[in-house]
């Protein structure tokens, strides 16, 4: 193949470095491939691209359109996803490795554009939970709120997963309304670039907020701010000397880091040698070892098991690596390919070295070479007898198909043996008795940022120990960096300030485009069922009429609901009920009347009342009592081009004014 | 008065230091008063204590266990604040300064013991949202949980609040099931003590939850580790310095700063002289600029207006000061008592200088003594005409009562200045007018950890400028520290790790006590409304027979309730609305059935429905169409001794199976 020639995507063009070039070489032939530098960007200059034309233009967009535009992201690479299988296979990766990179990228797009709009509103400010209330009289209250950060993200990334390592973190900062630079590992960068190539030939990119830098990123870091953020991923050296940077100290840059760590499974002292959790196990730590050839932040590191299974959980494990085939990535038959990078397997064989002092190899040769050419290795098994007198097992990772077993005694030296990795990304655990995985949740998942219980029960539709989701908080304490992506919509949070906003209600309910209790209310004519999507504006309110609920009417509805429950029907043992003085009014009934009180029957832009939500019963009423209705729009939310979901505020009050229920009401309008 | 020699509490006893002792002088009259040193104590040991008795002992405890141990803690700093007054009076606050501190503490805890509560299940662990669904089959399910961090908390707290300083960051961390050690800053730690006395006299603490450190806390840093946490009040180059250990890098030691910043207010471009929000403005700056003599992270240091209004504000803020009156806090007729100490004095007259170099002083004298004896000082304002040209006046805090008056042209360049202080705890902006409000939080909010807005609506309950609450976050980004505290249990969360959990929804239905669809139910009699609070088990289900709804039903409900939407009673219209086939059933109608399917009449356990969640209409049901419904105990919170809430899941479906209506209902039950 012709050698390529990376470029970087700064300030709205294209760059090629002419000087400082480094050579990238096949994973699997070893030979050079390509070369890379950034030798000539000016990278204050970048940052500020980002700051002042990629900023304002993501921010001018709402949660929706961002949204809307990861969804055509997503599709292009899904489009186009076998030019990236072409490349990737240049990194040592199989087509399942590459499944997990390209496909499972492009899909971490497709989460975070549903994610965001189901679960964001169509708007450029994000209300952060229930406004508080801050006096006695309400003419003051509080109302956290998340805007976007006004600076640049940095995404340095690791060299495994070229395409859903810069996907995975492209989500939610473009969601957030943030602009980005991307900064790969350079082994296999190639693969990166194509995919910011696929992302920017959609044309939904703004200017700006995407620029890839190939190569070093200079003194890219010096020139951060206040409102910048560098989300890091790889080792935790690497993330030490960043982090030295005094902008992190002196200006409050944020730093987000994702670092391997010396992740554990167990199996739990309920499994024996025929016990389903056994199998699992025992296919899940060779799984987890061979994927992408164990080059996984995630990987299974560290495998404990009960003492008196030790033997067989070593031959089970034995018997399957037995059957790994190593090789060239493409080739029919390879279960697993190269490591990334002569480096890489250095630096694998190194460790396995440092490994072998406190443990002992039991299956694979650290030295051998398995299929010529490339960056090959043979998986290695190694079994440490006595995991409390050795620190390097829990310390010090081969970031390669390497994983050392042990034996624990009780379930609570299981539990203290996985936390000896001092902060994990994951851990897992394989029980079947609910007992163990409730003790070991308690013990350990302050340690961990995921833990993955595996029983007969999910088996078959686990993603298993080594796959983060979009869905799911994906970082760890202490040695796996502290940070935490993804996680939905938890992981746009951190490219966005959260920030309390306090004043009066009218005040706070313009800012946030909901109705807050004590801001004004207009409630002139016509009804508001007869307006449209559109022409519904916040606060727009009808107070019904009154109407009086006798003890006729709850007999009535009784019989006809078949809803004859004691409250209503006895007297004498409503009366004993702490709540209640003597028999009431059905709560449904309560709502039934109040729809007959607020609802415009003729056909008009009211659609459907489509849920309702947080109804509480403040206090029962009689029979004899009057209600009466208030219904406010509090919110909206456009759901397509023909009609919108508003959300009212429902209040129902008694003759003596006092709220016998609220609840808030989802309808759907056209318009 | 006799001199005092501070203690410190350190596993389980109270330490005198012999050596090593510094001598602690009263603001008000300069005198020695005390002396504090912390020589001699075990700092490792300490550390470990927390870690192995604290810890276990409080993470035993519930929620609610730990919430209701901070309302008796509260009641008691309550019951005996008159001994913390009259201490609080030596390092020169009035009366109402000490009330900020001592009953704004006592307030913090009783505010964490109340959301505690209502907000925080009576469990030992916390479900962060609701589970995720990994799969297609349902039976790979996540669930993220907060557990308590399983190290220490340390507190450094600053001088200016040494009550409250502590509390706001104990209540949630005790509520969080974390224990603390206490490092209480010098000058104003004989308050600190007096109040760490009171708490441990209630006797609510159980052994290493709570230490106290009087003086330096030596070594203890170096010796805290993964899931320990340093929560930080004070100034930029201490938590610099704090930082540059090895630990927070190397292990991970979570860091919460929160820093001195340069606070802004904004007279908004709406005002005229006459405009109130013009008098609130004034009012609000030399409030913040007198209280605890402006010793507050959160006073106003820069004051932004109109530039055509800069006379008239400059003239109204120095009538107003004209009438303070600086002298000994306890006496008659004091509005402004000393700063903290002498050394306070010294800094801030330093910091005025160096202002004066860009503004110009334009009321008070910085080098004149106000009152004879202690660190008295005159307020003093200064004004800079060329904020942009600047760079002292966006830095430099005088902590102290000195704020800068400065103009702006217009409303963009009011917020760019506001934003140059590069990161604040808050700013306020006083504005009659919601669209200067919806820019100023669209450029300002990511530059501030609150934000507060003025008008005449809020100002008469309004709590200030100054005052974080303990509903709202308090922190910011940048020069601010990049930190959050309370929040309401925003706060309680930096003292956990997330973890996400992934298993079947049976073992997540254990780990969790909250029932996931999937998860096993039991729908053996007797009726679920038979069973008492203690009784109800997680899973507890009943399956309905069948109704079938009628068109006669329908019309029926129609005319008693008086709900006669046309999608229920109009056939051509229901079939022209996308939702519907035809004309349908209320949800109303379903609801009620479904209550008259499901409810158990008779008298028993279950004392009232009092509310309802999350409904969705899923499916629209058709005259002559069945319906049923599923009904499962899906969590339990016991309220009181006589009865408890518990939440039940609810399914409707059709007769094809199809689910028409979801929804959660709430129930207090007996027992």
């Amino acid at each position: 193949m012709k050698p390529m020639h990376l470029m970087s995507y700064v300030r709205g063009g294209w760059h090629a470095a002419d000087t400082g070039l480094a050579e990238i070489r096949s994973a699997v032939t070893g030979e050079p491939i390509g070369r890379i530098g950034s030798d000539g960007i000016d990278f204050a200059a970048t940052a500020r691209f980002a700051r002042e034309v990629g900023g304002p233009a993501l921010r001018a967009m709402t949660f929706h359109d961002r949204a809307r535009h990861l969804k055509l992201l997503a599709q292009a690479v899904m489009d186009r996803k076998e030019e990236l299988y072409a490349l990737s296979h240049h990194s040592g990766a199989t087509r399942a490795d590459g499944w997990i990179d390209i496909e499972g990228g492009a899909g971490t797009l497709f989460a975070y554009s549903s994610k965001g709009r189901r679960e964001l509103p169509d708007a450029r400010i994000l209300l952060d939970g229930p406004p508080e209330m801050l006096s006695r009289g309400g003419s003051f209250v509080g109302q956290h709120v998340f805007t976007p950060l006004q600076g640049v993200a940095l995404h340095i990334n690791a060299f495994n997963f070229p395409v859903w390592g810069m996907l995975e973190k492209l989500a939610p900062t473009l969601l957030a309304g943030v602009p980005a630079i991307v900064k790969p590992a350079s082994s296999t960068a190639y693969v990166t670039e194509a995919c910011v190539r696929i992302l920017l030939d959609t044309g939904m990119l703004p200017d700006g907020a995407l620029q890839f830098v190939a190569g070093s990123t200079g003194d890219l870091i010096d020139h951060l701010g206040t409102q910048d953020i560098v989300s890091f991923t790889g080792s935790a050296a690497t993330a030490a000397t960043i982090r030295a940077n005094p902008v992190f100290a002196d200006k409050g840059v944020r730093f987000v880091a994702e670092q391997d760590s010396l992740n554990a499974c167990m199996l739990g002292p309920d499994a024996t040698p025929d016990s389903p959790e056994f199998a699992l196990f025992v296919k899940e730590v060779v799984r987890e070892m061979t994927a992408k050839a164990g080059q996984k932040c995630t990987a299974i590191r560290r495998s404990f098991v009960p003492e008196a299974l030790i033997d067989d959980v070593q031959a089970a494990i034995s018997a399957r690596l037995d059957r790994v085939i190593v090789g060239d990535p493409s080739a029919e038959g390879t279960t697993m390919g190269a490591l990334a990078s002569e480096r890489q397997l250095r630096d694998v064989r190194a460790a396995v070295a440092d490994l072998a002092r406190e443990a002992r190899i039991v299956w694979g040769d650290p030295e051998a070479t398995p299929a010529p050419g490339g960056a090959f290795m043979s998986p290695v098994l190694l079994r440490c007898d006595t995991p409390w007198d050795a620190a390097t097992v829990h310390d010090r990772e081969a970031f390669g198909p390497v994983a050392t077993l042990m034996p624990y005694r009780d379930l609570a030296e299981g539990v203290a043996l996985c936390n000896r990795g001092q902060g994990s990304l994951v851990m897992s655990l394989f029980t079947g008795d609910p007992a163990v995985a409730i003790a070991v949740v308690a013990g350990a998942a302050a340690w961990h940022g995921r833990v993955l219980i595996v029983d007969q029960a999910c088996a078959g539709e686990s993603t298993g120990h080594g796959s983060p989701l979009p869905a799911l908080v994906h970082g760890g304490p202490g040695r796996a960096g502290g940070g935490e992506e993804m996680g939905g919509i938890r992981g746009v949070h951190h490219y966005m300030q959260r920030t309390a906003l306090q004043g009066s209600p009218a005040m706070l309910a313009a800012i946030g485009g909901r109705w807050i209790a004590g801001a004004p209310v207009d409630d002139a004519p016509p009804h508001p069922f007869r307006l449209r999507f559109d022409e519904v504006e916040i606060g727009r309110t009808i107070v019904t009429a009154e109407r009086r609920v006798t003890l006729e009417d709850i007999e009535h509805f009784a019989r006809f609901t078949g809803d004859t429950f004691y409250a209503h029907m006895d007297e004498a043992a409503a009366a004993r009920n702490p709540f209640f003085p003597g028999r009431v009014a059905h709560g449904y009934l309560i709502l039934s009347f109040a729809a007959g009180l607020f609802v415009d029957p003729d056909e008009g832009p009211v659609l459907a009342n489509t849920g309702l939500d947080t109804l509480r019963f403040l206090k029962p009423l009689s029979p004899g009592a009057t209600m009466r209705v208030r219904l406010t729009a509090k919110s909206k939310t456009r759901r397509n081009d023909d009609y919108g979901e508003v959300r009212w505020d429902v209040l129902v009050t008694d003759g003596d004014g006092d709220a016998i229920a609220t609840y808030e009401l989802l309808t759907m309008v056209a318009g």
